[in-house]
C-alpha cells in the first residue's frame, strides 16, 4: 500500500499501449475494453449499503452562549456508511435550539432501510427515498447525505468540490466567532483569534452590542461579520445599528429581525448599506425564493437543509437568483465542517470554525490556514479519521 | 488491455491487504498513502488543456421542414478536448435559424485560450471564462462545454448521469419527429416510426395541424408531444387547438404562440389542460424565472444554453421552482445527444432523436432501445468514435 498508485498505475495498465495520445489511439478504436483502465474501481453495482451508527458528545472548549442561552456540550451522532469495503463518513450535530436530539436522530436513522438501493450513486433517490421517511429531522438526514457523499467521492476517487467543478484556491477566509463576555476576555479571545484569522464574527442582538464591537474594536481592525440572530425587534433601531456597525468596518449581517417579521426585515435589506443575510428565516431549498428579494443572501448549514446535495441546489438556486450565499454551521465535527467546506469555494462568506470549538474531534479534515479555509486533495470529503 | 480492470485492479491492488472491511481498517489508519489506491488516475493537475476542432457537415437523412424552411444538412464543428492524453469529445450544430455557422464557431474557437487552466476539474471557472470570450455564440461554448465534461467523466471514470447521482432507468422514452409531409408519406414514417418508438412528435404552427394529426392518428394511438414552433397567434385558436390535441391524445406542446407574446403564452399556460413547454421564449438559465407562471415547463437545449454545466442548473433551478423539464436537441450527432442524455434521468419529456436523422453519424452513444434512451455504462458521455 505504500506504492504510489499513480506511477503504478501508468506503469502496469498502460505499459503494453503507451501513454498519452498512442494510449488514446488504442482507446478509441477499443472502446469496450479500453476504459475501464481508466474508470474507477466501483462503479456502484452489486453492493449492499450498510449504515451503522452510534451517539457521540461534543466537548465544547469553551461555554458557547448566544443571545438565548448558554452550554457546554453538544449531543452529536456520528454515522458510517458501508459500500464495498468503502466507508463514507457523516454527522448530525443537534444544538438544541433546532429540535433535534440523540434520541430522535437514533429514532430517525433506525427507520432508514436503504437495503433497497444497491448503487449509492444514485443520491438522487436515496435521499428522496431519506427525506421521505419522516418530515423534519434536518441534522439526521444531513448525517446520511453527508456519509453518502464522503462515500462517492471515494468511489470517484475525488473530493466534492472538484466534483462540482470548483477551485479550492477560490475557497474564503472563515469567520471565527468571539463568544460574548467580559470586556477583557473579549480582548484576550480578540488578541488570540487575530493571529489565526482574517475575519473575526460576533453575535450581537443585545443590550451590550456597541459595546462588544468598541471592545473588540480596541484591539483589532480586522473585518467583522455580525450575527444578530433576531435580536432586534425595531427596524429603524436595526438599520440604526447597521449604519452604525459599517461605520465599525462590519461587513455583513446575519438576521438582524425576528424570522417572524418578514417585511421588517425585507425593509432592513432594502435600506441597508451591508449584505443582509436570512438564517433562522429559512431551512431548505423550498425556502429560498421566498428570501429573494427579502435578504440579500442565504445562509446554507448542513444541520438545517438535509446536507450537501440540497445544500448545493440551494447555493445554484441562489445564484441563480441573483443572491449571495454564506456557508455556516454548528458545533460539529471536522467531518460535517469538512463537507460544508466542499461548497466554501462557491459563497462569499463562510462560517466554518465549528470544529475549532470542540476538544474530541474524531477527524482531521479542512484546514484553516492564514485564516483560509484549505480543502485537502482526498477524496470524498477529505477526511483522515483521528 | 483486453484484461478486465476491475478484477485486475482488485488483486493488484487490495492482495496485500485483502479486501472490504479489513481493507478499510487499513485505509482508516494510514490516510495519506491509502487512498491513492481507490484514487482516479488523474486528478488534474500538471497538463495542459489543448483544443482542437474541425467542421463537420451533418448529412440529413431526409429533407428537414419545420413552420418556416426546409433542409438537407446542417453545419455542424466536432471539437476535441485534450490533456495528459485523454480526449474528451464535443459538438456545435449550427442549425441557420439560431444564427451561428461553420464560420462564427470556428472565429469564436480560435479566441478561446485554455492555456491559463491547467486542471480541467476546475469547470465552473473554465466555462465562466469560455462564456466571456463574446457575447451569445452559445454553440460555440456548448461545444467546448461537452467536450470538458466527457474529458472530466473520463478523469473521474464515470458517466455524467452518475456524478450528477441519477438513475438512467428513469431516463424516458425519446419522442421521435414525424415531418411534415403529404398523408400517404406521413402514414408511412409513422408505421416506421411505431415498432421502434413509444412517444412521437409533430411540429405544427401551418394551416394543415388537424391533417397531420388525423393522419398519425389513422395508424396509431401512441402518445404524441406536439411542437407549435409558435405557430399559433391568437391566444383562443391556441386553446382551442390545445383542447382538441388533448382529445387526441397529444400529452404536450411546445411554445403555442411567439415569443414575442409572453402574455397570451401565459395565458394559454393558465387554461391549458396540457403541460405547456417553454423553447423559443428561452434560451439560458438567466431566462428560467422569467418562465416561471407564464410556462408549464422549460426545454433545454445544449446548443442554446452553452452546454451541460448550465443545463444541469437550469434543470435544478425549474425543478425548485416547481416547473417541468424537457431537454431537446437540433440535428446533432450522437456525441450532443449522449450528452443532452445524461440529464435525460431527471426530466419529464425528452426530444433526443436528432442522431437518429443523420446518416453520417462519428460516434456510438446514447441508444434507442424499446424507444427508452439507455445511456451508455461508459465515463463521461459513454461514446465510441466509430
Amino acid at each position: 500500500m505504500k506504492q504510489n498508485r499513480r506511477s503504478f498505475l501508468k506503469t502496469a495498465a498502460f505499459g503494453t499501449v503507451g501513454a498519452g495520445a498512442l494510449f488514446q489511439q488504442a482507446w478509441a478504436n477499443t472502446p469496450a475494453a479500453g476504459f475501464q483502465s481508466f474508470g474507477i474501481n466501483r462503479m456502484g453495482t452489486g453492493g449492499k449499503l450498510k449504515l451503522t451508527y452510534e451517539p457521540y458528545e461534543l466537548k465544547l472548549q469553551h461555554v458557547f452562549t448566544v443571545a438565548t442561552y448558554s452550554r457546554t456540550t453538544t449531543p452529536d451522532v456520528q454515522v458510517q456508511l458501508e459500500y464495498d469495503g468503502i466507508v463514507g463518513y457523516g454527522e448530525s450535530s443537534m444544538p438544541p435550539y433546532l429540535g433535534e436530539s440523540t434520541e430522535s436522530v437514533m429514532n430517525f436513522l433506525a427507520k432508514v432501510d436503504l437495503s433497497r438501493f444497491n448503487d449509492p450513486f444514485q443520491m438522487e433517490d436515496i435521499l428522496a427515498y431519506v427525506d421521505s421517511v419522516m418530515p423534519g429531522n434536518t441534522a439526521a438526514k444531513a448525517s446520511i447525505d453527508i456519509a453518502l457523499h464522503d462515500l462517492v467521492g471515494k468511489l470517484l476517487g475525488a473530493p466534492w468540490y472538484k466534483i462540482w467543478g470548483l477551485d479550492k484556491e477560490k475557497a474564503p477566509n472563515t469567520t471565527f466567532t468571539i463568544g460574548i463576555d467580559t470586556a477583557d476576555v473579549v480582548r484576550e479571545k480578540t488578541l488570540e483569534a487575530v493571529g489565526k484569522f482574517k475575519i473575526l464574527k460576533v453575535k450581537l442582538g443585545r443590550d451590550n452590542d456597541k459595546e462588544m464591537i468598541e471592545t473588540i474594536r480596541s484591539v483589532t481592525d480586522l473585518p467583522i461579520a455580525v450575527d444578530a440572530n433576531q435580536g432586534w425587534t425595531d427596524r429603524q433601531y436595526a438599520l440604526d445599528m447597521i449604519h452604525w456597525l459599517k461605520e465599525k468596518g462590519i461587513v455583513m449581517i446575519e438576521q438582524p429581525m425576528p424570522k417572524t417579521q418578514p417585511d421588517d426585515n425585507a425593509w432592513v435589506t432594502q435600506h441597508s448599506p451591508l449584505p443582509v443575510f436570512a438564517d433562522e428565516a429559512m431551512q431548505r431549498l423550498s425556502d429560498v425564493q421566498r428570501m429573494y428579494g427579502a435578504y440579500t443572501g442565504i445562509n446554507i448549514k448542513l444541520m438545517k437543509c438535509t446536507g450537501m446535495r440540497e445544500g448545493w441546489k440551494m447555493l445554484n438556486l441562489a445564484r441563480a437568483l441573483g443572491m449571495q450565499v454564506m456557508v455556516g454551521c454548528m458545533t460539529e465535527t471536522s467531518c460535517a465542517i469538512s463537507a460544508a467546506a466542499q461548497l466554501s469555494p462557491a459563497v462569499d462568506f463562510a462560517d466554518l470554525d465549528g470544529n475549532l470549538l470542540i476538544s474530541n474531534d474524531r477527524f482531521s479534515g479542512v484546514k484553516v490556514i492564514g485564516g483560509k479555509l484549505t480543502l485537502e486533495d482526498k477524496p470524498g470529503l477529505g477526511l483522515t479519521l483521528l
